[in-house]
C-alpha cells in the first residue's frame, strides 16, 4: 500500500472513530494537573504514562527535585527517531473565580463564537489538549498501518508552568537515550483566529527577575512602613525603585544599560527571505484587535512592525507594588518596593551576559543595594527552516490545504534551547492544525472541528518526517542554515 | 475660693474617682465606631451625644452626606467660649488580625514595656480616649465648682478616619453658632515616649491622590493585560507611569514640578525663635529609633533635619500598584498602573495651585492621559504661640511641672484650617499631658497613669484659658504674630 492510500485510511478512521478521540480528550483534560498547587500532578503522571503504554510503549515516572517527567520509549525500527515533548501540567485557576463560562475542570462543551462548539478546559489548548491528540493520531496509525512510521522517545513535563526548572536535570540523565533522536516535536496547534497557520521556527530567550529594594544603610524605614509624614527626613525605597527603573530605559523606549544592543543581530540571509514573503500576508490588524490595542509603538506598521516584534529585545514590567495599593487614602511610606520583570533576548544575546550587564549597571549608577532576584532564564532558540523537521510539518500543512506564513520566531520564549543547545543538538518543530485559545486565562478553549484535522495533520507528519532523509547526527543546521557542531545555537553575525 | 485652690480640690476628685473614670474610658472605646464599614457608629454617636448632656448640655446628631456630626452647646454663663473639637470614629482592625495582643475592642489594660500598665484598644489614644477622658475632666469639675469654667460648643465628627469630607458641610450649617467661639481645642496626650511634652502649633497642608496610567489612544492594551511579549510593538502603562513619575521627583530628592517652591515660606520671626530653643532639645536619635532608620535624608543632623521636616513640602509614594504582584512568575503587558501619592504642603503653599501645577506638569511633559484622581485636600493651617489658647496650654504644663518643647507645626495632617480659615477664623489648640501611640496599627495604646495626668492638665487648661483675656472676634493672631482679618492662614512673606 502507498503511503497516500494509508494516510487516507488512517484519516478515515480518525473521523469515524472521532466522538471516542473527543471522550478520551475529555477525560484526560478534565483531570486537574496544577503543578503550581499539586492538585492531581500524580495521578496525571500516571496516566500519561498510561498513554505511552497504550500505544506500546515502555514508560517510567523518572523523579526531579520537582515533579517527575513521563518518559518514555517505542522503538518500531523506523530509521527516524523523534522526541515528543509535553507537558501535563496546566495553569492555576484559583485567581479566575467566577469567570468561566462552565466550571473550569467540567470538560464541557461549548459554542462560542465565531468558532462554534469548542471544548472549554484548563489545559485543553496548553497542552493537554493536544498532546492527547497526539496518542489518538498514534492510535490510529496502529489500527490502521499496525506500526508506527517513526521511533518515538517521550519526555512529558510536570512543571512548565513552573517554568521548566527541573528539566533539564532530567535531561542530564537521560542524555544518552536522548541522544538517539533526530528532532524533537512539540505537538501544539498553530491555526490563529482567522485559520491561517502562523508557524515559528524558535522563541526568544527570557529572564524573569524580581528587582526589590528596601530601606537600609542608603536610607529608608527598615522594618515596616511609617507614617508618611517622615519622607520629609526619611528617603523612599518606592522613589528609588522608581529612579532606578528609569535608569533602564527611557521615555523613548529605548533601553540604556550599557552595550545592552550589542549583540542583537539583524535578519540573516534565510530570515530576510522569510520576511520577503511576510511582507504580503502579515496582518496587523488581527494582532490589534485581538488585544485591544489602539496603537503600536511608534506608530510602526506592517513589516516594520513584524521586524519590531521578532527582532527587538524587551524589558517589560509585569508588575511593580509598595505600600498601600487600596481604595482611598492610607499615608505611609513604605520600606519596600518591588517590580516584577522580563528581559526577553534576541539572537545572540545571552542570559549571563544580560544578568551581568545589568548587574553592573544598577552598581554604576548608585543602586548597588537594589537586590536582583533570577526566577528563570532561557536562551533563545531556533531551528532553520530547512531543517527535516520543519519541512515535513510544512508539507503536512499543505497536503492538508494550507500555506503556512513562517515566522522566524515567536516572540515568547519556551525552553527549546535545552534541546537546541549542547549536548543534544538537536532541531525542533512546533506544529499542528486546528485552533485554541485563551491559554492561561478563564474559558481557555479547543475548536472541536480543529481537533480532527489537528490529528489528521499530526498523522500526516509522523509519515512525511518519516521519510526525510536521515540527518547527520550532532550536527545541527543553526537559523543562517549553515551547519555547525561547536556552537549550534550561535549564528555568524551578518 | 481662689482658682488654684478649687483645681487642687479637682485634681484630689479625679484622684478618688480614677477608677471610676477609667470604667467610663473603657466603656466608650470598648464600643466599635469604624467609619470605613459602618460597624457601630449610629451607637457611638448616640454615646457621644449622651456625654455631653451627662455634662448639662443640649446636643444633637446633625446629619451630613456622609456619617453625622455629634453637635452640643453648653452655656454656662462664662466670658469665653471654647469648641471642643473630636472624633468618635476610629480606624479599621480587618487587616491587623492577629496582630493584636488581646482584642481589638475588648478594652483589657495590659504590661507595655516600658510604660507599666496600658488600655489597649482600637482609637484609646485616637481619639475616644482622650475625648472620653475630657468628659471624665469636666464631670470633676462639676462635681466640685458647681460648673464649668468656660462655654463650650462641640464638634464631634465621625469620618475624621475617612479624610473628614462632609465636616465642611456642617461648619457652614452651623456657622453661627461655631462664630460665638474664641478658639478651638482638641483633646489629644501630647507627650512622647520618653514623656516630653511636645506641642504642636499647626500641621502641614495635604493633597491626597491616586495616579493613574492606563492603555489608551497613547498607546498599550486598553482592556486587560496581555501577553508580555507583545511588549515588543506594544507599549506599557507602567513605563510610562515610571516616567511621568520620574519627571515629578528627581533622584537627588528635588520637587522638579514647575514653580513648585514658588510659595514656600522661610521660618518666620516668630518660629525662628522657637527654632532656636529647639536646637538645644530636638531628640533625633529618638525619631531613628522609634522609626527604624539607619540614615536620614542626606545625612542631616539635627536642627537642620528637624527644620527640613518642619519646612520642606513633600510628594511620597504610599503606594503603587500594577499586573502581576504575587510570588514566581507571570509574564503580562498590564493594561493600567496606579500610584497613591500624598503632597505636603507647608506655608504658604495651598491645594488648588498645587493641583493646577501638577496638571500643568503632567500636560507640558507630555502625560495628558495621565488621570490625577484627587481624594482630600487639607489646607495648613498654624496658630500664632502668641495666641491666649497656647499660651493657657503653655501655663497649663508648667503648672504641671512640664516645660513643653515647641514645634511650629506637625508636618502630618489635620482638618484644621477649617477652623483656621475664612469664615471662622479661629485659633486652635491641640493638648494634654499622657502618652499614647500605634495610632493606625495593632495595640493602639493609652498609658493609664497618664490618663490620670491628662484629665487633670485638662481642668488646668480650662481654667488658664478662662482667666486669660478676650480677643477681638473675626481677627487671628497668625503664626508671625500680626494680627489680619481678611486672609487668616496667609503669612506676610519673609
Amino acid at each position: 500500500m502507498k503511503t497516500q492510500q494509508v494516510l487516507k485510511k488512517i484519516h478515515n478512521h480518525i473521523s469515524r472513530h472521532f466522538n471516542q478521540h473527543l471522550k478520551q480528550i475529555q477525560e484526560y483534560v478534565r483531570q486537574p494537573s496544577i503543578s503550581a498547587d499539586g492538585t492531581g500532578m500524580k495521578e496525571t503522571a500516571e496516566m500519561t504514562r498510561g498513554l505511552i503504554e497504550n500505544i506500546g510503549g515502555a514508560s517510567k515516572i523518572v523523579p526531579t527535585d520537582g515533579w517527575p517527567v513521563v518518559y518514555g520509549e517505542l522503538n518500531t525500527g523506523a530509521k527516524k527517531t523523534l522526541i515528543i515533548y509535553g507537558m501535563y501540567d496546566v495553569q492555576p485557576v484559583e485567581e479566575e473565580k467566577g469567570m468561566w463560562l462552565v466550571p473550569p475542570f467540567a470538560g464541557k462543551i461549548v459554542n462560542m463564537k465565531p468558532f462554534g462548539k469548542c471544548l472549554v478546559n484548563r489545559g485543553v489548548y496548553n497542552t493537554k489538549g493536544p498532546l492527547r491528540a497526539f496518542f489518538n493520531a498514534c492510535q490510529s496509525i496502529l489500527a490502521v498501518a499496525g506500526k508506527l512510521p517513526v521511533n518515538m522517545i517521550f519526555a512529558i513535563e510536570g512543571e512548565e508552568e513552573l517554568g521548566s526548572a527541573h528539566f533539564p536535570q532530567f535531561v542530564q540523565k537521560y542524555e544518552k537515550e536522548l541522544k538517539k533522536a533526530d528532532a524533537v516535536f512539540f505537538p501544539l496547534p498553530q491555526q490563529n483566529v482567522k485559520g491561517k497557520v502562523v508557524m515559528t521556527l524558535g522563541v526568544k530567550g527570557i529572564i524573569y527577575m524580581d528587582l526589590i529594594c528596601k530601606g537600609g544603610k542608603w536610607g529608608g524605614p527598615t522594618k515596616r512602613g511609617i507614617h508618611s509624614s517622615f519622607h520629609a527626613m526619611v528617603d523612599s525605597p518606592v522613589w528609588r525603585l522608581i529612579w532606578a527603573l528609569n535608569t533602564l530605559k527611557s521615555a523613548d523606549g529605548k533601553i540604556t544599560i550599557e552595550n545592552f544592543y550589542e549583540n542583537v543581530s539583524p535578519p540573516n540571509e534565510e530570515e530576510a527571505q522569510l520576511l520577503k514573503k511576510l511582507e504580503k500576508t502579515f496582518d496587523e490588524e488581527a494582532i490589534r484587535k485581538e488585544h485591544d490595542v489602539l496603537r503600536f509603538t511608534e506608530d510602526l506598521h506592517g513589516i516594520e512592525l513584524l521586524k519590531r516584534y521578532l527582532y527587538a529585545p524587551i524589558i517589560n514590567i509585569d508588575g511593580i507594588t509598595a505600600g498601600y495599593t487600596g481604595e482611598g487614602t492610607k499615608t505611609v511610606l513604605p520600606h519596600t518596593a518591588k517590580a516584577k520583570i522580563d528581559i526577553r533576548l534576541v539572537p545572540q544575546m545571552r542570559t549571563d551576559e544580560i544578568i551581568n550587564k545589568l548587574k553592573k549597571h544598577l552598581r554604576k549608577k548608585g543602586y548597588p543595594d537594589i537586590k536582583v532576584k533570577i526566577h528563570d532564564c532561557y536562551q533563545w532558540a531556533q531551528t532553520s527552516v530547512k531543517e527535516e523537521c520543519v519541512q515535513a510539518m510544512i508539507r503536512a500543512y499543505k497536503q492538508h490545504g494550507h500555506e503556512p506564513e513562517i515566522w522566524p520566531r515567536l516572540a515568547g520564549s519556551a525552553p527549546f534551547y535545552i534541546f537546541n543547545q549542547p549536548p543534544l543538538n538537536l532541531p525542533f518543530v512546533i506544529g499542528g492544525l486546528g485552533h485554541g485559545g485563551k491559554m492561561h486565562s478563564p474559558n481557555e478553549y479547543f475548536v472541536v472541528e480543529g481537533i480532527k484535522n489537528n490529528e489528521k495533520s499530526i498523522v500526516t507528519f509522523l509519515y512525511e518526517y518519516a521519510k526525510s532523509r536521515k540527518r547527520k547526527k550532532g550536527r545541527i543546521r543553526n537559523a543562517a542554515g549553515k551547519s555547525t557542531s561547536s556552537l549550534p545555537t550561535q549564528r555568524l553575525p551578518l
